[in-house]
């Protein structure tokens, strides 16, 4: 019988708004399994280059990282979140340790390389190194991973923080029965994007496709439930989606959209 | 017989200087034994600061942390260049961490009480916990560690670099043969300011008395060796001063000054 283990990204509206965060954190420290949070960025890193008078640009949703960007989003996600969200937990008397993919080499990656657009210091995982993440949690740690990851030849790199708790998921179910929460500011995956009451309970890959031909589906969730039937596969035991100030209902199945891989 | 540990603290204007921070990190490689690095964070924080039009304030070389301050250095030490000083290590084959004294609890700190001053958001140590620091040097990883604690209420602290050093390194002398070694950009404590080769290779309690009577130290080296002697009563094996560039040589007794308790 394996231990459960927690894997829960935070959307990025959570960490702009101090009471979300708040409430969420004091959540996540009363969940008393092992767990792992990985956390985006939110409008910190924009609102900082924009004061420092660096252009931002986005293709799909997606930051162009270019030198000067890479340097925003390492101090902003890797230093002043990360150690913001350890701080609280700390003061919830949730042990946390806050990393990027850089450190004990967590997350390998290599630069991504496109065939007609130059992403800039953006990384596409390669390998997650899981031995020091099952020793961490066995000290009964709390693991907080900022979205840097690096190539090991010296070069951070921008990684995409679903990707990285898909294949943060994926890689700890040799150890663990683990469960992967994409947590935002929404009650799940919505049939009406403005009316928190549509929640769909569960989605499965027919039900999928079906919403897809509807249009039902917006843009931005496609990559999340791509990513969640991607987990279910390599052995995922459970995904969710949901609001991360329900957390602790989420947890009990009592709330968010479960995709489930019937 | 314990094993050897190496605490190494590298000064700012190594940090400011890409080749010399490469150089030192290759020599940090090559280290053997167990070692924790513990960096300050050099002129890129006043820099951010000014860009952002942020006021910085100094008394007797030590910032003074507002709210904001407290961000950039957050940001700056933790995130930008502890994760620039993981990735490089990593490309050097050096397996490196890279902690906050918030994470997993490493540093606890309280927020600094002045009878006239107020310091704003600066720590003053009150505990290093060593067990996980123990298990990560005995997991073969190397810590890096930005000069940023906590209080264990949520609030972040900035804590001079010099003064972690010196507590990790006393607090380390239990389990490990403890050699502190402040590196920085000059060959050691010198009798002329100016020049390099007049280099003092040792300085004992009276010898530092005299110095001192004779205005032969400069201001900011005090602390530097009141901290180097504090550390030699708590059981730190060898406390040396001297060029981040000679590590090895400090390493081999062939460079820098040594600061003993004869």
């Amino acid at each position: 019988m394996k231990e459960n283990l927690y894997v829960i990204k935070i959307g990025g509206n959570i960490i702009d708004d101090d009471e979300k965060l708040k409430s969420f954190l004091q959540s996540v420290a009363s969940v008393k399994s092992h767990k792992i949070v990985v956390h985006g960025g939110g409008k910190l890193a924009t609102k900082l280059a924009d004061s420092l008078g660096i252009q931002q640009k986005l293709i799909d949703g997606r930051r162009i990282t270019d030198a000067e960007t890479l340097k925003i989003v390492t101090m902003v996600y890797a230093g002043y979140i990360n150690k913001k969200i350890v701080a609280q937990l700390q003061a919830n008397g949730c042990d946390a340790i806050g990393l990027s993919g850089a450190d004990a080499n967590i997350i390998l990656a290599h630069k991504r390389n496109h065939p007609s657009i130059d992403y800039g210091y953006v990384g596409d995982i390669d390998r997650i190194n899981t031995e020091l993440l099952k020793s961490l949690l066995e000290n009964s740690l709390t693991i907080i991973m900022a979205p840097i990851t690096h190539d090991k030849q010296g070069q951070l790199l921008n990684t995409n923080a679903d990707t990285i708790a898909q294949e943060m998921a994926k890689a700890m179910c040799n150890y663990y029965d683990v469960q992967l929460i994409y947590s935002f500011e929404k009650s799940g995956v919505l049939l009406d994007a403005e009316d928190d009451s549509t929640v769909i309970p569960s989605i499965n890959q027919n039900y999928y496709a079906q919403l897809k031909t509807e249009k039902k589906i917006f843009a931005g969730m496609i990559p999340k439930i791509d990513n969640a039937f991607a987990a279910l596969k390599s052995g995922v035991k459970k995904v969710i989606i949901g609001n991360a100030e329900h957390l602790k209902e989420i947890i009990k199945n009592q709330s968010g959209t479960e995709i489930t891989n019937d």
